[in-house]
């Protein structure tokens, strides 16, 4: 059995107060920086690996996207996206990301949102991605950066000056346990390297990697986000079907 | 002027107490990686980026390469490396890579160990070394991490548990002075992203990206490293011209 947390009432309770969870992409500061490396979405038929409410989906589709295959493993969150309004354009299907069968060649983009490090098998899911892209297609993705992930203790330091990023395990590949709105959250931890590497081998040429920095704007308006300069949170890749 | 701290005498005396300065390619830990990601060797024309002295050079001919240019900033190091042996398929020059100009489109493997991480306009550089190479032509590379440049105080800190490695500053690209057998040494931090992202702006494609980590087998000769495992110390990079 795959992890579901998004399902536990604790967890979808507190995940819906993010401010990306009621705001949708306008809500989530890594957004813009994620939206730049989008190729054309007019005409685009796109997979959404983990679509959650489907802010994404929607988005895609009034940008003109053809139609948007969106899959999520929480049944609580396609409910929602499915009551957020009605279009045949968009497909939401239960599934597992693990182990999910996907249909070959028909894609032009494939798009992820902060779930690929939940993912065990990655390489395994990027297969499976890159034979559904046609060729020259996209694959646009965010996740938790491995800096933020790797720490035993993950968590600032605050000392005399600026807060430090207490950085250990980076090596350590394999699951990582938090608490996130619920106890027990279990996520996958690979190096940049690994992550670029499982890429590349299945198939894909690299063309953008950024660790998200939020912008000058962002901290002005945010003056806590000021530390998100001290380590990355979150990876963003842009990388085609060679 | 360049920073040339190699040809400074307290330098020069320490660096070459190293091992990697005494036994040559042996010596480094991070070799048997690097070379792992060279190319057939024979026949190829080489350009090594900061050849100091002139391990790598040697041995791509003893490999059967067919011609290897050798660039370096330090004349002593240039003194050395001719010392080590006559052979007219090397040829040792002298040069500031912020400055080089390079000949164009002759060479299939560009080189560079632990350089790239002094030069200022790695971009500039990276276009030059570009159009240096044939169609297809390699770049192969070592440089410091930036998880290992960037803090504001580098250093292990040893609490309870495991050492932790401080991190901070990761986005503040730039300048970073330290201490290394001399006092003022001038490093220039990117953030990883942006090191793979100028190497696809010069027309790389991109290969394998390798956070280098001791292997068990040099940790048990070399149990000390085994703090090596927390953060990683040196980025290892392959790419193609495209």
């Amino acid at each position: 059995m795959p992890q579901n947390i998004y399902d536990r009432e604790e967890f979808f309770a507190g995940y819906g107060t993010l401010p990306r969870s009621r705001e949708g992409l306008a809500g989530a500061p890594e957004w813009p920086a994620l939206r730049a490396l989008l190729p054309e979405l007019r005409g685009a038929r796109v997979l959404d690996l983990g679509c959650g409410f489907g802010w994404f989906a929607r988005h895609a589709r009034e940008r003109g996207a053809a139609h948007v295959l969106g899959l999520e493993l929480s049944g609580r969150m396609l409910e929602r996206a499915r009551s957020m309004g009605e279009d045949p354009a968009i497909e939401y299907r239960r599934a597992d990301l693990e182990s999910v069968d996907l249909p070959e060649g028909g894609f032009d983009l494939a798009f992820s949102s902060l779930v690929l490090h939940y993912i065990a098998d990655l390489g395994g899911l990027l297969a499976k991605v890159s034979r559904a892209l046609v060729p020259g297609g996209s694959l646009v993705v965010s996740m938790e950066h491995p800096i933020f992930m790797a720490p035993s203790q993950p968590g600032w330091r605050i000392g005399e000056g600026r807060p430090v990023w207490p950085l250990d395990g980076y090596f350590r590949e394999g699951e990582r346990v938090t608490d996130w709105f619920t106890p027990g959250v279990v996520k996958q931890h690979r190096t940049l390297g690994s992550t670029l590497n499982l890429m590349m081998g299945a198939g894909f040429r690299l063309a953008h990697v950024e660790e998200w920095c939020p912008t000058d704007a962002q901290i002005a308006a945010e003056p806590d986000w000021e530390k998100e300069r001290e380590r990355p949170m979150f990876l963003l890749i842009a990388a085609r079907k060679a």
